[in-house]
């Protein structure tokens, strides 16, 4: 982990026409909080109390926790562990992806899933159907990767258009091979003690091994999750739950959210809004793992742009004491548990440990 | 409801001798709290502080919940209901119940619900297997009644023999038929947004049916669960998440499990220790609904013993706002909804709503 002073600022003047969010990713509960937010955001420094200014101008202490090195590393060991399998079984995994339409949000999302496949090792198959295919259409695709042994891991790209019924398509996805972790099977045995899921939700995973390998322990320890989607919040709740944190979800209903959060010894935070969580809602040596990447207006960008998170960066980092940045947190780490469900997977099928 | 002030008394000094547990009922997580507190427990009164005695002194204000009573208008509707289905199709609803070995309790159990299916005119199939029968036999009765159209609810008995494995047991119950709502794929739905279980565990929903009908809000409602058990504690907190109360779960490895549960607009606990829970647990108007049912010595009742929840009723009821007692509180109310469970199966087969 290297020293965050020096990290880009989130909560910089320049976002003050910060915008709600062309790049919002899927995985995101966006809806959540929108009545508890003025929209367009504040920019973080406006109405902070002058208690909390005096902390922040105090040295900034947080630890960044490097999602992108974190990342890379999983994704070497997964390497390896394909290329021994290779050896000794002549098979790799193999990961089917189904998109449906032409969102460029979803294409580009696929095309990077796709070669982070082949970098590891991993075969990757694509199946893209048009726009207006008919839901059996996409049944008819998933049965197919269901049926194919050569097939460890489906993985439905979402959003679906609206005529496609999302909970018949993601039931339909084998639960040996539901790499994504979303079947209720598998939400199921999550919650459940003594049951072990044969897949965790890739995101929420991910943000379970930053706090591992960053050396943050969990048992015991008080969490709050900002947000309770079925991809991000409720799983990532569950699981600490199984790491035996006492843990509180905040939602849009949520009375003093602030106040919640600011006990929490770790926060993940999965709301979707840009800045939301400001420094005073941080306990102060607090661990904060940031799952929002909310576009924000930056005339300075040449696209017009830049990637938030959820957390008013700048500030937290004078109050936590590790932070993931966005980007280059949790982004990088979806993509590399969803390699490593995958070959999970097929060490599975081929009964390898 | 009816007030308080004249209930028996949990923490009077003839509860000194208090043991831990014969008659524990098999849903609470009895192993949970062990390391948090002294066994055995403390009489109420010991060890309260001269702040809380000031405020006990004041007049008792809690409200009884009544779950006898909300139980039988619960039975008396499903009644009403089920002569109307037998009128209109010549269908009741019918329940099976497995029962493996011979213990007491678990005879009292399944006799107790069979009455309470004659009384409301559900017909029930009972099977006793022998404590060394094979896992098969089990599962072979099992599928019997999945293939058995006048059958719309299965029940194994818990605790079964240690040679029989549980989790297969439960899994083999048709999901159509899981009215213990003990399914995965049933926690699953629980546990996510936009989905719905075809049941609901029985315990839980009958606390929250005791909320609804006590006229307790719970949307935006700070709630403490205590205890983590599948079959309490866990889809209790599941469903008061679904309500929109922000919901924390205290268990064995919670820190100040009592700050954190003074915090709480609504307290359910099933912890399975007598006792545990005092009243400067409890935040002032709090609602507390109590599912611990624990035996503790009481020389002065013929049976050597008698039945306590996990709250310290008498301190609670001088803060609370409302209380269910121990017993006739919750335990009722879990007769009532596998009785309104099995009924909704049947209703759902018929296509009626």
């Amino acid at each position: 982990m290297a020293a965050a002073s020096t990290m880009f600022s989130d909560c910089s003047p320049s976002s003050m026409t910060a915008r709600l969010l062309p790049l919002r990713r899927i995985h995101i509960d966006s809806t959540l909080f929108r009545s508890s937010i003025s929209s367009p955001p504040l920019p973080c420094r406006r109405t902070i109390s002058s208690a909390f200014a005096a902390r922040m101008s105090a040295e900034t202490s947080a630890k960044v926790i490097d999602g992108k090195s974190i990342a890379k590393q999983i994704r070497d060991e997964i390497n390896i562990e394909i290329s021994r399998m290779k050896d000794a079984t002549g098979v790799v995994p193999g990961l089917a992806v189904i998109l449906v339409g032409s969102r460029k949000d979803s294409q580009t999302y696929v095309r990077n899933k796709k070669k982070a496949c082949e970098a590891v090792g991993v075969t990757s198959h694509e199946v893209n159907l048009s726009e207006d295919c008919t839901e059996e259409e996409v049944l008819n695709s998933i049965a197919g990767f269901n049926n194919d042994p050569s097939i460890h891991g489906i993985l439905v790209q979402l959003p679906l258009p609206r005529h496609i019924d999302e909970e018949n398509i993601l039931n339909s996805v084998s639960i040996e091979k539901d790499v994504d972790g979303f079947h209720p099977l598998n939400i199921g045995r999550l919650a459940m003690r003594g049951r072990e899921p044969l897949f965790v939700p890739c995101t929420p995973k991910g943000c379970i091994e930053l706090l591992h390998r960053s050396g943050v322990e969990i048992k015991g320890k008080k969490a709050v999750v900002i947000g309770r989607s079925n991809i991000v919040g409720m799983p990532a709740a569950l699981l600490l739950q199984r790491e035996n944190a006492t843990v509180t979800i905040v939602h849009s209903y949520t009375k003093n959210p602030e106040e919640i959060t600011r006990q929490a010894d770790i926060v993940i935070s999965a709301a979707g809004v840009a800045n939301m969580v400001r420094g005073s809602w941080i306990k102060p040596g607090g661990v904060v793992i940031d799952v929002g990447i909310n576009a924000v207006d930056d005339p300075e960008s040449h696209r017009g742009y830049r990637l938030v998170g959820d957390v008013c960066y700048q500030e937290a980092c004078t109050v936590a004491s590790a932070i993931t940045p966005v980007p280059g947190g949790v982004g990088p780490m979806t993509i590399a548990m969803l390699l490593s469900n995958t070959l999970s997977s097929a060490k599975r099928v081929l009964n390898l440990k």
